[in-house]
């Protein structure tokens, strides 16, 4: 047996502690889990360095800044960790209750998943909330991050079985895989009957991976790319500001925009107080149209329009009407967010209606497709498919629901 | 281009028009839909004729008459369109409305999946329920049947578009894949950004296939090991009708129960009992325990208590406590309906919330684990997973949602 099939055994074997864990213990495992992390910024960060020392010249300075941490970065995530204990458990609701003719009731209550898998890559912080949003919806959890980030990842979660601990939790329910080979990956997506829900995050490689080999429940997140149109009706002030939010903003992040889409009738004057705005800062990748119209840009090939860019680089589009951005939009988006710019109430109605994506925005940025920004007070990730959650995933799409039917020996 | 690709493109060109239908027109399309199968029963049963001809010698007589119709069959398959007709629009439902502080109005509305899959077998009923629910729900569906129901399943569909015709409707939104072949199969499971939900109806072997090799998201249905547990405290009479209705109403059926579970302590008066009662029409594959104080039983091996037998024919063993009971039921359950039998309250409680299944029942037959039972008013098939959709699957679990978010210029 493997280490990660002898880990998977064992968490579910002890995962029932945690599954029906009451709110208030559920609670005080959280409380305890920050003060750890906190208690344990010292060694965290020696594991931190050990990586980062690990990273020199084998990953871009984006990527190191990424895997860094600081005592600052470790408080944000005992603070994460903090937020969870005033949300609402999202266990134990009754969600549906029914008096059948023949005297059953049934109730329908939400539960917990039970073993949750997560494979990500380097970011450290993944690693703490991933496993507090867990405790919170009473799973028990599996943890396979990416090898760069593996010493941090581990005493991370030595912290935070610690807290389990003082919380008298068993630590067990809470795991981090100790082999960082592709074949642990595999595992986790194939532990058919043992790992309930599998979410993969991180790049656009690794989550195609996921979704191909995986035989057990997954929840594709987050490539976006995303479109403003920019309609002929749309207040041009607006549309210039939302357009340079959701560029610029931060342009590494799946809500970021990668595309623009502009109506015909109003894409001169637009992209020109567009361009004075942006000033450079961003690349153009513009269609012929948009080419004529504007002072400078890059020819977009075809592949401008079907790529996430995470860059200050924008694929520009002139279309004939809110048709053609819709058209173009149900070829090339990838579900994500997409919103239309413009005063008209109809146009917009019938844009939200046609557009199949997570999120459809009027007249506003990409930027809020967000789990904070959506008032679920955290985010597990942001689910690209229509299967279980769509868009921001919140603690209650960490749960499922079963049916407790009481009779009286009723029989069919 | 094969084929099934080409129907996949053309469903995906023409589901807007089933998408977008008002529940007006999705009940017209229903209701014509059931009186083109009526007035098709002459070449249906035609086409079913030459199915069950080529069927002869090749497949059990059991199978034979799941594949055979008849006016009456024909007529049940056009109630059951038409029972749909009553329900709810799953569709266009404003599940959630928030204002965030910001002034960001958030809807989230519910929406159809878009193009539903299904592969299923030889039931030609099968063909007329998938295809009515996936209207109701607002989605294109494309339906692979297998190939012993062929004609049956193409006369059907035929029926099925005039009636979308008849109603206004196009006819490209319900297709039934040509080719049987196991590759037009695994065109469906691979046809990722193609098929948004992909649903196998059907026996373990298929079922295990579609989940292995899927990459786009599948509910998986249907097996069920299913557990009645008699406790010291049952009502022993209760106890015997619910185990007989269980095991022998319909042994066929996935709701059906598989293994009898008796406490230590009334093993004995109910075992005897319940041998009365079965009068030898039920094989019991008895443990050590339960052999002893059974007159007539065959020993049960190992696996025997992880079969889903589909026939007359039950597991039986003795457990010391509730405790080895959920045990028992935790590592050898399918995750589908499983049974107490008992007055105490406190076990039943007890055992309702350790026991990790779709449907956990209290003194009453699992054969209630149905969509029509639940009171859903019909049933795509019963999920055995816990992303989206637990238990039986009606036409809300056959929509997604999507947020949309309308602003006044709001960027992050």
């Amino acid at each position: 047996m493997t280490t990660t099939q002898a880990l998977l055994d064992s968490l579910i074997q002890h995962k029932a502690a945690i599954n029906l864990a009451s709110t208030e213990q559920k609670n005080q495992a959280l409380a305890a889990m920050a003060e750890q992390l906190l208690d344990q910024t010292e060694p965290i960060l020696a594991a931190n360095a050990l990586d980062m020392a690990q990273a020199q010249g084998k990953i871009s300075p984006v990527m190191q800044d990424r895997l860094l941490l600081t005592a600052e970065r470790i408080q944000a995530m005992a603070d994460g960790i903090r937020a969870l204990i005033a949300l609402p458990d999202p266990v134990g609701l009754i969600l549906e209750e029914v008096e059948r003719p023949n005297g059953l009731l049934i109730h329908k209550r939400s539960t917990p998943f039970g073993l949750i898998g997560m494979i990500y890559e380097s970011r450290p912080n993944v690693t703490s909330d991933a496993a507090a949003l867990a405790i919170k919806s009473g799973n028990a959890v599996i943890l396979r991050g990416g090898k760069e980030a593996f010493h941090s990842a581990q005493a991370i979660v030595k912290a935070l079985k610690s807290g389990l601990h003082d919380a008298g939790l068993p630590e067990k329910v809470i795991e981090l895989v100790q082999d960082t080979s592709r074949e642990s990956a595999v595992e986790l997506m194939t532990a058919k009957g043992k790992v309930d829900l599998l979410v993969p995050r991180g790049g656009a490689g690794l989550i195609q991976a996921v979704v191909q080999q995986a035989t057990v429940p997954v929840i594709e997140t987050g490539t976006g790319i995303c479109h403003i149109y920019v309609d002929k009706d749309a207040d041009l002030e607006k549309a210039v500001q939302i357009l340079i939010n959701a560029k610029t903003s931060r342009p590494s992040v799946c809500n970021a925009a990668e595309v623009l889409l502009v109506h015909q009738e109003i894409a001169k004057t637009y992209l020109s107080r567009l361009e004075q705005e942006l000033d450079g800062k961003v690349e153009l990748r513009a269609d012929q149209a948009s080419q004529a119209l504007l002072s400078q840009s890059t020819p977009a090939g075809e592949q401008d329009f079907d790529t996430e860019f995470l860059d200050y680089i924008l694929a520009v589009k002139v279309v004939s009407d809110v048709e053609e951005a819709v058209a173009h939009i149900s070829q090339h988006s990838t579900g994500h967010s997409e919103a239309i710019v413009t005063e008209n109430q109809a146009v917009a109605h019938d844009f939200c209606l046609h557009v199949d994506a997570a999120a459809v925005y009027v007249n506003a940025s990409t930027r809020f497709t967000d789990g904070g920004e959506f008032g679920l007070g955290c985010e597990l990730g942001i689910s690209t498919q229509k299967m279980h959650a769509r868009g921001p995933m919140g603690l209650r799409e960490m749960t499922t629901y079963k049916y407790i039917i009481t009779g009286n020996g009723q029989v069919r």
